[in-house]
C-alpha cells in the first residue's frame, strides 16, 4: 500500500498500553533495597504513571504518582487501579513536576524521570533489542521522539548491534524541540498547541537524551497533525489496532515522504495506544469526510413548500443518506426570496459524493462542497 | 474488570481480518485439479468474499466474487485488490446468491458456501485446535454462531480434545435463528433488523451446521445491542484491538451474564475486524453518552439578551465543555416568554457531569438530562 514493508513493534499491547514499562521496570529494579523500601514518586498524567505504578505494585515498591488538579477521574481511577497512591497538585504540569521533586526530597521517595534517566533510556532501548532479533534485516528503524528516552535507548542499542541500519527519529510539527537541537538550533520558544500526539508533545526535551540523540540518530523528521490522524485511522482500519497519536507517529513519517522510504524494510514502533474515545472518534470523523465518506454541501434553494421535498428526492435517489440538514434565511448572500441548506450526508466514497452532486446541478441547484476543515 | 480470565483468539489479525480465511483455504486445498483450473465463485460482500479472494489468488485458481449491486466501492476494491473478478448482481443478498449458484453452473465453477460445508466447517474448527493447544485448561469457549460454521467446527474440536470444556454459542438477539433451533424450536420468521453484529446476521442457519451444533455445543446464549457496543468498545479502549460486532460478540456474552462466568477460565474468539469506520466512531460516541462523558441537557431559560452568558458562565466553572447548543421558542411546553435550549456538553465522568447539572440547578435552572437514546 505504501510502497515499502512496514514491520510494527506492537507496544500497545503492554498491560499499560505503551513502552514506558520498559524504562519504569529497569530503573525499579537498579534501587537499593533502602531506595525500594523507601517508596518512589512520579509526576505524569499519561503513560509514565501507569507504568510507574503497574511495575512498583508488582515489586512491592510504595508509589506515589502527582498529577495535575483537574486530570480525568478515569486517568486516576486507572492509575489508582493499578495500586499506586495519586494526589492530585497544581494546575499545570510543571506545577506538578515541581510538587512531586520538593515531595518526594521530604519524604525521600525516589524521583522517577519520564525520560532524562540513564536507566530510564536503558529500559525503553530494550524495544530496539526486539525488533532486531525478531524483525530480520531492516533498512531502517523509525521511532517518535518526546522527552526523547525511547530514541535514545533505540538508537545506542542499533548503533552496537546492527550499525548499518539507519536510525531515524520522528516529532510532530508542533513540538520540533529536538528536531531543532539536533539540527543545531535553538529549541524553539513559542512552539505547543493541541497536538494529536500528546506523547511526544514535549517543549523540553531531556540532557542526556539529547546529548545521545546528537551521536547515535542519522536524521530526525517532522510530520503534521493530519499525517498523525491519517496515520491513526490506518493503523486502526488495516491494521485493526488502537494507536495513540504518538504511537502513529513512524507510519504519519512514511506518509509524509513515501519516496524516501520506497522499497525499504521498515521497523515502526507503535509506541502506545492510549487514545481517549472521544478522540478517537472525532478523528475517524474527520478522516471520513477527507475521504468523501461524509460531506457538508451548501445549497441555494427557494424559499418554499416542495422545495426540500425535491431536494431530499434527488438525494434519495442517488442512495445518500442524509445525516443533518440546517436553514439559513437570514445571514446568507442569497436572495431574500431565497435561502441556503446546508445538508449533511453520508456516501460511499469520493465518486458516489460527485455523482450525488451532479445529480443535484443536473436538477439546476446551485451546490458548494464544504471541505471537513471549513463551517 | 469481569471476575473471570479470559483468553481472546485476534481472528482479526488474520490478513483479510477474519475467521473466515481459515475455513476458504481448506475448502480450496481439497479441490481437484480440474476444479482449480476452472476455478471458483462465492457470494458475499463481507469477510467470505475477502477469505476466498485472498486464498484462491495465493493458490493461483480463478475467483469469481458476486456482491449486490450497491456494494460500496472500498469493499468492491478490497476484494478486486486480492485477486479476484467482482461481479455486481442483485438488489439483495439472496438476488446476488442466486445469481452466484446460477453462474456458477454454467461456468463450471465451483461455489464456495460461506459455512454450509462440511470442508469449511473443518477449516474453521482449527480455531479450537489452536485455542486448547495454547489456553491451557480452558473452562469454556464462547463463540459467536451466524451460520454456524465457526461453531460447528469449534465444538467438533473441543468435543473430541477436551470433553470437559463447555462449549458456549452467542447470537443477537435480533437474528436467533440457530438458538432457536438448538432450544427446538421453529426459526422465526419475523427475526431482523439492522444490528451491529452484521457478521452473524444470519437468518437461515446452516443444515450441516446446526445438525452439528446439536450434538456438540451445550448451551446458545443470546446477546442484546447494547451488549455488543459496549463490548466492541471495552475490546478497542482496554485490549486496544478493533473488534466487528460479531467479534465482539463473546465479550457480550460475558457482560450478559457475570456471574455465570465468574471465576472460570474463558476462551473468546475476536473471530472479526471488519467494522466500518463511520459506525465504529458511531459506537464510540453512544458509550461516551452512556458514561457521562457527552450528555444533553434540556434547560428552560427566559428569552432574553444575558440568559446565555449566565448559563454559559455556570457551565465554565464547572469545567464543561459545550459541543452544541440549540434554541427552542415555539414548539416547547414552556411558558411563551421561556424558551428551552439543549446544550451538548462533555464532562470527564459521571460525576462531573452530576456536579455540572447541580450547579445549574443550584443557580435556579431547571434541568433535565437527557439519556443517549432520547432527543
Amino acid at each position: 500500500m505504501l510502497g515499502c514493508e512496514i514491520w510494527l513493534k506492537f507496544e500497545n499491547q503492554q498491560f499499560t498500553a505503551s513502552f514506558k514499562e520498559r524504562g519504569a521496570l529497569n530503573k525499579l529494579l537498579q534501587l537499593t533495597d533502602t531506595q525500594k523500601a523507601q517508596g518512589v514518586i512520579a509526576m505524569s498524567a499519561g503513560n509514565h504513571a501507569q507504568g510507574v505504578a503497574y511495575h512498583a505494585h508488582r515489586l512491592g515498591i510504595p508509589a506515589v504518582i502527582v498529577m495535575p488538579e483537574g486530570t480525568p477521574t478515569v486517568k486516576v481511577e486507572g492509575t489508582r487501579s493499578h495500586g499506586a497512591k495519586v494526589m492530585l497538585e497544581g494546575s499545570t504540569l510543571e506545577d506538578a513536576a515541581r510538587f512531586a521533586r520538593d515531595h518526594g526530597e521530604a519524604h525521600e521517595l525516589t524521583f522517577i524521570h519520564p525520560y532524562d534517566d540513564a536507566l530510564i533510556v536503558a529500559g525503553q532501548g530494550t524495544v530496539a533489542l526486539e525488533m532486531l532479533a525478531q524483525g530480520g534485516s531492516l533498512d531502517a528503524l523509525v521511532v517518535p521522539i518526546g522527552g526523547g528516552g525511547l530514541m535514545a535507548g533505540m538508537g545506542t542499542v542499533a548503533r552496537a548491534l546492527a550499525p548499518d541500519v539507519q536510525v531515524i527519529g520522528v516529532q510532530s510539527l508542533l513540538y520540533p524541540a529536538m528536531h531543532a537541537l539536533f539540527n543545531g538550533r535553538e529549541v524553539p520558544e513559542d512552539a505547543g498547541g493541541d497536538s494529536l500526539a500528546e506523547g511526544i508533545a514535549v517543549k523540553r526535551p531531556g540532557v542526556i537524551t539529547a546529548e545521545i540523540i546528537k551521536s547515535v540518530v542519522d536524521d530526525i523528521v517532522l510530520v503534521t497533525e493530519p499525517q498523525l490522524e491519517r496515520a491513526v485511522t490506518l493503523l486502526l482500519d488495516i491494521e485493526k489496532t488502537v494507536a495513540e497519536g504518538a504511537g502513529a507517529a513512524g507510519l504519519a513519517a512514511i506518509l509524509a515522504d513515501r519516496e524516501r522510504f520506497a522499497g525499504k524494510r521498515l521497523g515502526l514502533v507503535v509506541c502506545g495506544g492510549n487514545i481517549d474515545m472521544r478522540l478517537l472518534s472525532d478523528v475517524l470523523t474527520r478522516e471520513l469526510a477527507r475521504a468523501g465518506r461524509i460531506a457538508r454541501l451548501a445549497i441555494d434553494v427557494r424559499d418554499r413548500p416542495g422545495e426540500l421535498a425535491s431536494l431530499t428526492r434527488i438525494l434519495a435517489d442517488q442512495d445518500a443518506n442524509i445525516l443533518d440538514i440546517s436553514h439559513h434565511r437570514v445571514f446568507t448572500s442569497t436572495p431574500a426570496k431565497g435561502a441556503r441548506t446546508l445538508f449533511e450526508i453520508e456516501t460511499r466514497d469520493r465518486q458516489h459524493l460527485d455523482d450525488a452532486v451532479n445529480a443535484l446541478s443536473a436538477h439546476g441547484y446551485t451546490v458548494s462542497l464544504r471541505g471537513p476543515d471549513e463551517i
